[in-house]
């Protein structure tokens, strides 16, 4: 089985750009990458971690496969090669900007029966996606690409399951999904921010951020 | 084992109301309700489930329990009455705004065999909490709850789970989060949505709701 983490760093999480530097944008979305590695790693269910990456990075444990391509060109070429060369082990395709994955999250997705694991992201994107035959499906990210990737699943006869969880849903772009990492972090990117001294804010009846 | 659900009607969803009318917004916040009370009524765990209601409405299935008084005064009241009555079974208390919840959601949370079992919201809610031993625990809502709430079980000695739910954590209050129910939704929230209009819309990278 393996897993797949497609990543750019270049000008990376620009509607963070109010509170965080260039250089800190793309050290923090270096450190999300390293929580999302670590639990596929950890987990143990992988024979191979690729992260398909625009540039030259390093990740414990992973292989770096470089692109220039975009998100779904890169990754239908990947399953496409799996399948040419007759490598038909599942593969699960996982963002790098949901920091708050869990080992168990990884073991629960890929114990599925399903053919085709999604767990969404929040408003209709797709944040994890198992598949079990790479040879079956494509992925069609952006917009609601939930609802796009239920719809491949079903033309091509794949029983589906929609997968649970908020740790899964939680990608973060905007600054105020930074509470979020905050409040339930335990790894790389948790750390990062408060080491850039950012902590929870209360204000009247929600939370938000704020950067000493 | 006994399941509660808080729930005000006059001027609910206030922060809809830039697309919704008064009567809709009060509309759709029954229509939640019943979908969280379905929940709880069809997963079978429960012998009793309490609406603890600031005006008269009926929910079937449920019990309407009348109160003046907000919400942690309300609960707290509550949990504290089951002590003094001996009545010493656990309690669900679950949000009346999260009509993504599911049976297995229920089924799952209950199972737990933690003392006090967590289910964020986002940015730092708690959309369900668990309670094991009524009298050995109170609420303490709004603002960052999910750690004050971590906090009252770490200093009462209780063994914490959290609840890992994409379902759970989105609760309905701003306009972008009715994209949640349309997208996810499959109970009367997302068919009441349906017939006033709204629909998925994309613009761009992400999506959003229209009102036809």
């Amino acid at each position: 089985m393996r897993a797949v983490i497609p990543f750019k760093k270049s000008n990376a999480k620009s509607r963070l750009g109010a509170l965080l530097s260039e250089k800190e944008r793309e050290e923090l979305a270096i450190a999300m990458l390293n929580d999302v590695a670590e639990a596929l790693i950890n987990s143990g269910c992988f024979e191979v971690v690729d992260v398909l990456s625009t540039s030259i990075i390093e990740v414990k444990g992973a292989n770096i496969v470089l692109t220039e391509k975009g998100l779904n060109e890169a990754l239908n070429e990947y399953l496409q090669k799996m399948s040419s060369h007759s490598i038909n082990e599942p593969v699960l395709i996982i963002m790098a900007d949901i920091p708050l994955v869990s080992i168990n999250n990884i073991r629960d997705i890929v114990a599925s029966r399903a053919d085709i694991v999604i767990a969404p992201g929040r408003m209709g994107g797709t944040n994890a996606l198992f598949i079990r035959e790479p040879s079956s499906f494509h992925v069609d990210y952006y917009g609601a690409s939930f609802l796009k990737h239920c719809e491949i699943a079903r033309k091509n006869n794949l029983k589906l399951e929609v997968f649970d969880s908020f740790n899964l849903s939680t990608d973060i772009d905007e600054i105020e999904d930074l509470a979020e990492v905050l409040l339930h972090g335990k790894g790389q990117a948790a750390h990062y921010l408060k080491k850039l001294g950012f902590n929870i804010m209360e204000n009247g009846g929600r939370v938000g951020v704020k950067r000493e």
